[in-house]
């Protein structure tokens, strides 16, 4: 049975295969900007690194059809780097200061240098691609994975427009549209890993397909959690970490309630989450939690969080591989992820 | 023989290829990201565009082979998405407000479209490369021009990152660095047109060698000669464009002048162009002058510019290609690009 050294295990071989791309295109003169792909990345010490999601599921999902997961560790490195690139820009575009509790990277290094090293690592994810032809895999799937992974950064880009547009047009959102632009900006990179380690692993489309779906509804179920936490966390109700409703960020549960809520309710909603330059008080805050409250926000949500996660547990639970510990193994890695 | 009604025709066909990649991205809820698109490219109305120089060089090097145009407009839309990409993230960097006339694209839509607007076209350029294998080159054949892509991207951003490193540690400026610099930062992309051009045309490689020294040494020259307009162009003495000189932007003849000057002339040299936030004055700027005319910095540079140009005419000068018209052409824009 896969044990949390298992996973561990995955991840520093997805570690050491991305600081392999690096070392093959740093050189003398370029020594600082590889530096700061590292820092970004959590590869230069024992810093703080992400949880390494996309690439767990990635390979668990090959592995789970292949029987073991090192051919596919170049398409793993490929997603976490590409995850990150998006992570550097994010960084600046919504002036984000902190990443995984240090410093983000712009505050490091200046806005330029931090655009550029965003771009760098963009490029970098492609070049990880190319070892798969080392690992025998043949030019037509290595170009179908590439594909793969260019429609994924496209979806990724426009689920990035489509948030940043309704901060500055907010007339523009509704449930629908904030299902579209979670689809795009979160669910398509995790459906996109998935879908990499079933396309490296097999030609049986039906499976390619589960894996898909499996990815696609794990990553709304990740995302309505983190919508749960933003409001009903700890973090956010201790005032450890700033709560959603603070700075008016339109998250499921606010725009399920802007869009059910009537009379009174609706106009207080309307006038405490209009557009602002500054945090919402504790009493506003208390306000918006009392109407959610009413309308049921947050059972709505995490009702559809869990809607999510069990249809993502159900996509592999029937789709007949030859390891079913790994597909056990990401069914927990899916319920680690969905805590709320 | 083909006239400027022909190149215009291949300017045309790109655009109208890169129109292609852009409409069969754009949906209802994106649409105001690929306005974004069309606007930074040119390609929103008769709006200024750029010269297109780098597809111009890969259509003509790959028409000069092949004796047709219309197969290699995939690459040709790519290199100048490619290049684009660029542009837009370049003028944010470097805080440039005006593009081809028109204010960049962060001064209209905020950093932060900006930044993602930049990604979008990046991603798109590899979507268009696509394309290729509806055009009916094979996978292996794609799969290489896609390598190339990419590592062109990679020197791309290397170049990038030299070049704010230096503006920030002047100390690790030299001329071998310059060349070192402007290597990956121009003349990659430019090699990278010609050599793709050829690559989709033929399996010679020693034809394909030509084409991408050919590129490397235009792009050289292309750079050079820029630098040569910055200080001593009508525009640049006239004072309609800000002299190199003023914004102590340190380009060939800045280097070779501060390498080569001694004494008196070294030290103030190294007085006036020192770091600084303003501009600097008429009077230091007659006194770099005089500094540059003693020590010969203009025929110096102007003397490598021509060297390259020439080189790279004759590189392509005897490659033995079927349309010896094409490299004729390609002589003709190599000699537009070098004016000075």
């Amino acid at each position: 049975m896969l044990t949390n050294i298992d996973l561990d295990r995955l991840i520093a071989d997805t570690e050491h295969e991305m600081l392999g791309v690096i070392a093959r295109a740093e050189d003398e003169r370029t020594r600082e900007l590889y530096s700061m792909v590292r820092y970004h990345m959590g590869l230069d010490s024992d810093a703080p690194r992400g949880k390494r999601m996309r690439p767990l599921i990635g390979l668990l999902a090959y592995q789970s059809i292949a029987g073991e997961h090192m051919r596919a560790l170049p398409g793993a490195a490929a997603v976490e780097m590409g995850h990150n690139f998006s992570l550097v820009h994010d960084d600046i575009e919504d002036g984000g200061s902190e990443r995984r509790h240090r410093p983000a990277l712009w505050t490091v290094s200046g806005v330029a240098q931090a655009i550029n090293t965003g771009d760098t690592l963009f490029t970098l994810s492609r070049m990880a691609l190319y070892r798969l032809s080392e690992e025998g895999f043949d030019d037509a799937r290595v170009l179908r994975l590439m594909r793969l992974y260019d429609e994924t950064c496209l979806a990724l880009c426009e689920g990035q427009f489509m948030d940043i547009w309704t901060s500055e047009h907010d007339e523009w959102m509704s449930v629908d549209y904030y299902f579209d632009m979670i689809g795009r900006k979160t669910a398509s990179l995790i459906a996109g890993s998935a879908e990499a380690g079933a396309v490296l692993a097999t030609d049986d489309e039906s499976v390619i397909g589960a894996y898909r779906r499996f990815g696609w509804a794990l990553g709304l179920a990740f995302q309505l959690n983190d919508d749960l936490l933003g409001i009903w966390g700890d973090e956010a109700t201790t005032g450890k970490e700033t709560s959603d409703i603070a700075t008016r960020k339109k998250t499921l549960p606010l725009i399920y309630a802007l869009a059910q809520a009537t009379g009174a309710d609706g106009r207080r909603l309307q006038a405490i989450l209009a557009q602002s330059q500054t945090e919402a008080t504790a009493a506003e805050i208390a306000e918006v939690l009392d109407i959610l409250d009413r309308i049921g926000a947050e059972a709505y949500t995490r009702d559809r969080a869990r809607a999510y996660r069990d249809e993502a547990l159900s996509e592999i639970a029937s789709v007949g591989v030859v390891d079913d510990v790994s597909v056990e193994r990401l069914g927990d890695v899916v319920r680690a992820a969905i805590s709320a």
